[in-house]
């Protein structure tokens, strides 16, 4: 039996170590294009910010062995060709042609070909792209091309063209270096892809707190090169910004060539098409990690969502399935984190955005809260938003963003959603409390309540947009603050003449000083009193009574 | 609409706060008979070990508001009659009988009553149990009391009857104020109702490097008084133990005796019985909190499991339900969490024993691993027991010891469990990855891993009790380390002559050096090199091979 792999990423050798912990007979080649097999390219940021001390510490094991040619030889006798190219897959005969690192030339035969190409960054394709400092961040070489630039004391400015993950976790690297970042992102929002407009304004108004510069709504339509080098990019073709770096952080892109070369199906979305077992159009082939697309599970549709997680799963399954195995990987439901400073990041399944496009009726809760009791040392905020399917009350998607705990959070909505739970399952879950982990109501429980309370017409909120619209149009409401005198002082506030000022304990007295035949919009700091205020105005009779959702957490101006 | 609520705590005032935001018309009066209404009990061993300043800061909202009885009335409009009792409920007329703090009797009626009165603490009816400096960890009054001892200079030794949660928490609690601490335990390990043997002696051997002795299979026979007040308990009959202060941790009793005296409908579990609309046999009574039993959702048995997260939703069902509401609430399955000095302890669903006991035929996995990415700063080891029906492949339980994050992995298979998910949805679960987080395959879907290969007949394992078993057997084994020099140096190491050591490197090259007529037990660090050992010497053909289950990660002795 003659295993072949091609890509030597996580895909591939899982697949290969799989399939010789199953079959101890099995020859097994892995051919990688690369210097470095087995590199966790997920932390090249670490890298390049200092956090990872050398490139072999993003391949080593957990007792410290780097996984090398030889590793891979004396532990799993499981040859691997580096530096070596894959020039063309010949599915009648079953070979691989491949030319070596020297040169020469030779033909591989296998009975089974895994292929886990991977992906690759996309370049744009803007004047002078090819100027010197012109990167991307993917390869090891990436990362030490932008270190190498930065010991010879050249690297003061960078632009990053997309306000995407890598984006993020980028500008964050390079902030730990001191160099001056701007992101510029084509969309009105950065991270589009992965989080509501709300949701991308706490991460946005963070990175400009972090003295990171944010251009959104704009293009980068050229790169200004001298000499050979990058000096700048102009942005709407007007605009200058000046950089010694330009990071093209817009995204990847399967590579497929040796798939479409010999003819396997390419899916709608640009990568190879699979089926469950991970097989691609031809039986003897399989396919996993970042070049196939999979199936997201509550759209049932194909998607190409590229995770080391994921190629993983890809490699045991392939590894199974290539030994005789029967094994199956059910799809993805796009759950993502990151780290950027000291903010954590975190969605999974749709956006509401994605929902509405898809014709869900949808209701959602934007919930911020503490990640622990409030009296424990360290307990941090959060921000949650929940999207549920207004018809069924299923779970669809979560977002997360805060200084405090939130990976936790989206695992919990990323198996819920998995497991096709409700709005009203994960408000009884029985989630672990202790007050070093989490509040008695938990803040996700807490938000699934607020979905409850919305959809029973309990709690009528109005996004902090909405009521920012009705202020600049000059509508006649009331904004109601009901904080303390001392938060008021204390935190952000808006300032407008049809603010009134009543704090909460002091409402049911004071309730004839707000006018009845007024439409009120009530405003604490994250949500959860004006909506005990609303309670109280609704029971003395006011009909037109909403709560700014999310309070002034979520108030950007 | 008259909502009287008995109980002051999670539940009855959760339940008040519920119905006031659904009616704002009704009349609620919660009567409590202690002082300090809306106090957070779970943080009293916080407040012992001088992590929490001041007893107040259990009673805050997030805003930093102390929820004391001008609170609940000006914002809640609710009364609370504090160090009030209720001497007795008179069902017919519908009326609760009171003492008040003055001394003076009265009635209120209700529409609806709310049963909250909670758990009281047990105390063992030992020999002078009622000297001065026998205490329990239950009331604020007790916090204090503990505190007075120290302030006073006369607390210098503990012994802990009960090595449960409280125990834990309090163990920690007196060593930060340099308390010299015994925990004496019946049963053969700590944590017996919420762990199996080998996960409780992680919790055990920890402890004891921190200080804390503990005896286990012990139990106090007499506690030793001299002029009233304790000096110590005498153990087993015979062993005597210096102490100051002995504190009673056996666990609590649901407070029953209004419910009994007005022949309310008692569970099984000595708790009150109700439906799950939380309704007692009375249908104007409802009753929820530490004072009723649960259903537990994968036996479907009565379960008597007090935690302040299931009050916190008892008491917006109730809420709800007295207030021409419909709600339910589904049951428990048993997740706890605590945190004893750096070490995160966490279970849910059944112990291995317990489901066995309940006649499931089991399949287990130990899984040692790491939080996140060996690379990144701050990574900590985590040990996983998952727990699963080997016949239907349903998650039965899982438990946690760690000093990384074990709060997410518990929740996570919380919330599997309560879907109903099997041991293949978890492997293939869409968590969230990145480096700072977890592990490109966390260690939770790793476990899950674990088990399917142990159930498709892949890896083989014997536990270190076993283990140890036959080494005092004196059995013929072969124990194969095969861990580097460096790791055998500098880790714990099984001093025995069957001891032979062949790094996993050199095994295949060494392979003729293992005797192939013998039993051969691979022991790793962590189990998982070994599980690669043990296919190794399996494709030689090695018949009888095992790898010892968690590593040295699991070896006791």
């Amino acid at each position: 039996m003659k295993i072949v792999v091609i890509g030597g990423g996580a895909c591939g050798l899982k697949a290969a170590c799989r399939a010789r912990r199953r079959d101890p007979e099995a020859e097994i080649t892995v051919i990688d294009a690369g210097r470095y097999p087995s590199l966790g390219r997920c932390g090249l940021p670490y890298y390049v910010g200092g956090i990872v001390n050398e490139l072999n510490d993003l391949r080593r094991t957990l007792a410290g062995v780097v996984r090398d040619v030889q590793y891979f030889k004396k532990i799993k006798n499981i040859d691997i060709l580096t530096e070596t190219k894959v020039t063309e897959i010949d599915r009648e005969k079953k070979v691989v042609k491949i030319t070596k690192k020297d040169g020469s030339e030779d033909e591989i035969p296998y009975d089974y070909l895994v292929l886990a190409t991977g992906a690759k960054p996309i370049r744009l394709n803007l004047p002078n792209a090819d100027a010197e400092g012109v990167v991307t961040l993917f390869d090891p070489e990436d990362a030490e091309k932008i270190l190498d630039m930065w010991d010879e004391g050249i690297l003061e400015k960078a632009v990053i063209i997309g306000g995407g993950l890598i984006g993020m976790e980028t500008a964050e690297a390079l902030s730990n270096l001191d160099v001056e970042v701007t992101i510029v992102e084509l969309l009105d929002h950065v991270l589009p892809a992965l989080l509501d407009k709300e949701m991308a304004m706490l991460v946005q108004s963070y990175l400009a707190d972090k003295g990171v510069k944010i251009l959104t709504g704009s293009r980068v339509t050229e790169i200004i090169a001298k000499d050979g080098s990058v000096v700048g990019v102009k942005v709407d073709g007007t605009k200058e910004i000046e950089a010694n770096l330009v990071l093209m952080a817009v995204g990847v892109r399967p590579n497929v060539d040796l798939a479409k070369a010999c003819g396997l199906e390419i899916g709608e979305t640009g990568a190879i098409k699979v089926n469950s077992y991970l097989q691609t159009s031809d039986e003897n082939i399989y396919a996993g990690g970042d070049c196939v697309e999979n199936i997201h599970l509550i759209t049932g549709k194909p998607v190409f969502i590229p995770l080391g997680s994921t190629a993983n799963k890809h490699g045991r399954v392939i590894g199974d399935n290539v030994t005789g195995g029967k094994s199956t990987f059910p799809g993805v439901i796009g759950t993502t984190i990151f780290k950027v400073f000291d903010l954590n990041v975190a969605r999974t399944g749709l956006t509401e955005k994605q929902a509405k496009e898809l014709g869900y009726d949808v209701i959602t809760a934007l919930c911020p809260g503490p990640d622990r009791a409030h009296f424990m040392p360290g307990q941090k905020p959060i921000r949650i938003k929940l999207i549920a399917d207004a018809k069924t009350g299923k779970l669809l998607g979560a977002q997360m963003v805060g200084w405090g705990v939130v990976d936790k959070r989206i695992d919990i909505v990323a198996t819920a959603i998995q497991m096709g739970a409700t709005i009203d399952d994960l408000a009884n879950f029985d989630l672990a409390y202790a007050p070093p982990y989490s509040t008695a109501i938990d803040t996700l429980i807490h938000a699934a309540n607020v979905v409850r309370n919305k959809r029973d017409g309990l709690y009528k909120t109005i996004s902090s947009f909405e009521v920012k619209d009705k202020l600049d149009r000059g509508e006649d409401i009331v904004l109601l603050d009901i904080r303390s005198d001392e938060e008021f002082r204390k935190f952000k506030k808006i300032e407008d003449p049809r603010l009134l000022r009543i704090p909460l304990e002091e409402l049911r007295e004071n309730i004839d000083k707000i006018p009845r035949d007024k439409e009120i919009v009530i405003v604490c700091q994250i949500g959860s009193r004006a909506y005990d205020a609303q309670r109280i105005l609704e029971g003395y009779g006011f009909k037109d009574v909403k709560v700014m959702e999310g309070g002034m957490a979520f108030w950007f101006w």
